[in-house]
């Protein structure tokens, strides 16, 4: 019920007062002590359900999954879940590569290429699967180029026209974090960078790349947090209105 | 010419090897000694032309739009302007507000009220500003809320059907930014978090702001440099494919 | 013996000059030779006595509230004390939520819900618990809301009437810590923000919550150190003067 | 008209469901275009109203508070303001120690002595000020104690009982901030800490002042930002309920 | 004289005792008193005489460049020299792009080309400068590509001839400073990386450009201070052996 | 008085509880409103009288110099003081070299050479000359090595016995601050390090110094703030109890 | 084939312009899914192959060194390899001291002693040992001197002849890092320095020595990443021209 | 021989020219290939000898102690030792408050009291030790005065006339440093202040304090690095000549 519906409930007698004022006042989520789910949040803000794994133990997170599942959620998206925490909850299909997990349905693809997601070195894999893995929950399969950063510019630069074709780009890079600015020169499509904490010495666990990342002198280009792959997937659905 | 116009052309006879290896080798922009002017970023990029106004000097500013305008740019937008500069260079549409001018034609509006910009408090205005003038210059017209911090929350929260109907959000905030978090609750569309300048002591000149909207605990917001109003409007037409 | 009645003594010859310095010289502490314990705080301060647990061992634990049970204290609070500690030192009732431990009698609540604690997320709890903990010692039992961070601004609306109603209000947030500008909107009274740890990448381990909170746009507002649940919670009791 | 006094309308037919809806949405404030005049806030926050005149013209200064004026507001505080832009604002009763001005009716005084302010040395007096005119203007008198930094504790020492006495205290302080610490171990009472810009090197700006309060070994301390005289007033008559 | 020299004289009676021993303590500089010149460092260093004009006054500029003109030095370079101080010091030739000046002979070029200086933007141009005059002191006039940022990566692209022909290049960026990594990437000779403060908002003057630089994922780069173009020059030669 | 003496007075009779009571609590300072000017720390400390000149006008200088001479003091040295607010101070004897002044009498010199002063540059001797005037005002007239930095290790090596001789050493230097540890190698006496905000870039306005200096691998060196002339004087004369 | 053999071969008709087309798109590089192996860089760059061993498995080092040995790479070196993981990949020949490893034919040593290796104390020693197996990889045998740090200048000055005599030197120094000037001041030759995370406090993992080298008065220094001894060594060969 | 002994030696024929040269050069330490060994240091800088323990094996150090030993030194302390290293190096006399040891004769006491050590908490009690062991090295009983912080000034207040009779004070505290600002307006004798690493959240592991105490508004207070007990004991005996 709306706004509008509680007041014609009250106009046409069908809602007492009292009962007006508690609808307005109700709010859509369960409380389940230790978290307050949010069960409409799917509809409010265009997205399925997802709950940050890191910090939670696994009586929490089967407890969380459960309560979005009964209120009608039909796929929950674990994150930053390892694989012994994963293999204690009922339900799970657990990807290892992006520490995600499925409950319920597995979504299905209903866009594949879109987004295109790029990685500067090997290491900086796993937060892009990360990135994948959100993107995936939310029907879009992105096209993957990893290792290509920007010491070898010609490992980039073969990748052209994939570059040119995407709708959004992800670029996932630690240390300099140059290969945003790149990417960003040479794309006509949103480009979210997502700095992340590989590297060492004075890349300050990502703060290094963040910073240079947030200066880039191409447009286009915006920031999410130090290995935030998940923020940068659900974006990038965001952005295609998945 | 492309690399297949220009092979075909060595095939046939119609270039010599010596004219494909330099065609092959020709950059498409402009050298006017103290910048190189990119006459084919509006093709490869999907942008207009856009000239950064600060730390040019008058002759320099009127001499890149004159080099776009020649190479075939029907308009194009200088940004970070102050008026003196503004005044000295011929045939600029100047906007005070926003410290932009645009050169030649002043571009249609194709879409209005996509764009949602909001300003945390009235000091934040300026930077909406340039944000907004970009917009415009990319043919979006955007719906403007200023001065709406969560300080005062019900300020932001009778906007509540804008927010929902908004295809893209800026949120423009100084001090703590705390707007970009409230605007990403409440928002299903991607915000774009401008940090500013504004604000005293702690905040450092916008680093506080910069620091609290990458860490925002919403999915869907990204951050831009701070008070880069411009690099927020280009990327929210960049969402919108304008 | 305060000063005057000293004087009175040496006056009337009931002390001696030496005796009479020496009482001017005496401080009110026991000396344990790894710690002075303050045995007149509780009179001086008005505060009961507080030990802090960390990087204590449990021998020094019970020798220090075994000193202070002597002089006359009916009840000490220890702070950050792990479950293993407890159990080494004699007499304490454990808290493993708050990991704080009360040693002789528990304090009586004299005020109930005049605190209200509100943390942001689930992550937050541990320091809430903390402060809640400290509450009760003083007699003061906080209402809670947990949970409640600013990414769902309906989560904490619903709560309107409690804010309006609490007399002191404790928000515990890290990330970008935007909870303490938006419960500083809505409350006339005290609002003592905790900054927590709880974050990655460009959190820094609380500093970006405490910039935030300490930039906050709302007035009323005041910091603490990060993680500090004690301190929010022995302030509140002081602004209650209890 | 409250929530319910809005639905016993619709329900007696007094108000149409149009009206109602709009009703409910209708913001208390006024819409100047470059700020949004909060008229309800001395209501729901329990303050009178205040404008923070750094970074606004004389005529935005002069538009808002006129507004407040003429939606009841029977004084308005204007802090950081010049003497030149005050002199340009009719009807301001200008305070050049504290830069502040007075709008409307002088506040009476209904409580004397129940804050004190103490400051570290002689460069902390202006904010001091800010604090005391903030203060004052919510009905508080306060104590002042100016340059009894720690430096030479005996000049602390001897307002022993005026420390004592105080419901509230305000330390204002640059340099190291020991201060706060000091007081807050005399007092029984919230001790608000102020960092101030006073000082050179490695004082930063008053972020070496600011860390060292945060991290005040004694208990009872809550910082606010740098050189924020206002909101330690603010803050303190708050606590008094003023 | 050096030691063996010394020596000698001592056992051949050439010299006593007491003038070995103070021969052998005397350095070689002359004592102007506000400045020890050093007039052997030509031969000790390899290199000519170099005098850091800022803070200094045009007196002290003057006497310093005579007191090696007599002790023999054909050449003295003065940086960061601005016009004013320039011409009230007689015989400089002042150079406004690169703010230096040369007093005495201009030394003759013994190598051209070996040496490329790349910028990435028009700001950072008064930077190369530097760069460039203190190269031609020393001999070496370098080949310069100015405003070839990454933005727009074919501007870099189509130089790669002289990329890969270039003995030492110098990269000169602010913002982020992607241009070292790529050019490192691209080049099989030693680049000097010279972050500018060129930039606003997180570019905190240079700093973040020097973090990323110094992070640089591509071997053969090295970093010297923000805005030093005079170190990036001398170097080059050092390296050249020029 | 001291306690004694007033007990003893109490006990004879000679002086009344109330002004024993009083007594034991008046501090030996004069209070002028903006200032408490400390007549007895001469005595307490050991320290003839210092006023910080910086932030205070002309009037309060002036005020506060006269306040302590009619208490006693004989010689009052006032730091950091422009020529422009010493020329409006009856009675200063001024140095533009150091900024800073003398009221009264001029301190004899009692030592002399026993302190040595070393900078890294030029531009350290104004610091260094606030250091050398504060040890004349104690009475220790210092030996200086001025511009003897490590980039020449040969024009500090030079001194070495001067560097052996003395009793107490002041090193002066900004940007890496070397030299601190270098003569804190050299030396058998006490090296006290003053950064100074010499350099540029990274230098970050004297940071770097500081923290070079605090990570000194010679033993036997201090730090004292950026720029802090007097401050190290001061210390050098504690250290040599004059 | 360059472009000019592919356009040649398109003008004879040895190629199709499809095969042409395809030709200039081919990169030089093979991909194992995790990693893009660099065939060609040996030529393109200059050096050999160089594998960056930590955070990569003993399975994906494997890979790595094969493909390169596949495509004609005669020696390959593994970087940050612990014992335990080189003894899980055959054919590597492991150095404890540097850990770091080579695969395939160990490099023939062309030079030696041009280039000295300098640290200050003896934890800087594995990072020197980096460089050093670095430097020998491209066919330079290094000079070596440890434990010569500036806090006993004359265990460096006794050196002087060989640092007068070297070709490139790489300083090796945490904490403070001014072994980087001293040295930069006595030779005539490029200083390569690498800050080290040696050090405690103050040092933040070697961001103080890093500031401090980046900040020096010797011209001719340049700065590499902290504790990245194979950057030193890499730019040392390149300098050489090995 | 000093250098007059070997230009003697020269004249009368004792030496050939070539043996002096070399003399000359001759450093007076032993090279154990991972360290040199200063074993003339206690001459030259009039200091005991003294190893750092941390990131040194049990081996290596006993290797110093004992070329220490053998080349005259008759003590040697070793710093930062854990018990077990402390157990496997033959002959020292292991402390574990301080982790400490000495090997060889235990220095005689020939002063007691003249240095006060005090500590703000229990937990910086083991920074206080390292610098007392240090001082008993150098033969100077330090007196110690622990865990008598600001936060009850009385606990301090108590040990005024002790404070008054130290010739050096080393003031150890962590969290906020006040301790050194209090101490250092108390004493008329140097202040050696050691930041510790004690306290959470925004003491930056010990930063916080080190900035407070670097801005200590008392004169007279100088800081060495965070933890550096041995620092502080060294200087502390140095300005003692001791």
């Amino acid at each position: 019920m709306d706004i509008r519906e509680i007041l014609e409930g009250v106009k046409s007698g069908a809602l007492t007062v009292e009962e007006a004022e508690a609808a307005l006042k109700t709010a859509p989520f369960a409380d389940l002590g230790y978290a307050k789910v949010d069960t409409h949040r799917r509809i409010r803000q265009g997205a399925a359900e997802v709950v940050y794994g890191a910090g939670k133990t696994a009586e929490q997170i089967s407890g969380i999954v459960k309560t979005l599942a009964e209120s009608g959620a039909e796929s929950v998206l674990v994150t930053r879940l390892d694989r012994d925490k994963a293999s204690s909850v009922e339900g799970l299909k657990y990807n290892p590569e992006s520490k995600t997990a499925v409950f319920g349905k597995v979504p299905e693809i209903r866009s594949v290429g879109e987004i295109l997601i790029v990685t500067a070195g090997t290491s900086d894999i796993p937060v892009a699967e990360e990135a994948a893995a959100t993107c995936a929950f939310y029907g879009c399969e992105p096209k993957r180029i990893y290792d290509a950063g920007v010491a070898g510019i010609h490992r980039l630069l073969v990748h052209k026209d994939e570059i040119a074709a995407a709708k959004v780009i992800i670029a996932v890079a630690g240390m300099e974090g140059a290969l945003a600015s790149v990417l960003g020169g040479m794309a006509d499509c949103p480009v979210i960078a997502v700095p992340t904490s590989v590297g060492y010495g004075a890349s300050f666990g990502g703060l290094t790349a963040l910073l240079a990342m947030m200066n880039s002198c191409s447009a286009g280009v915006s920031v999410v947090n130090i290995d935030n792959g998940f923020g940068a997937g659900f974006l990038a659905c965001r952005i295609l209105r998945k």
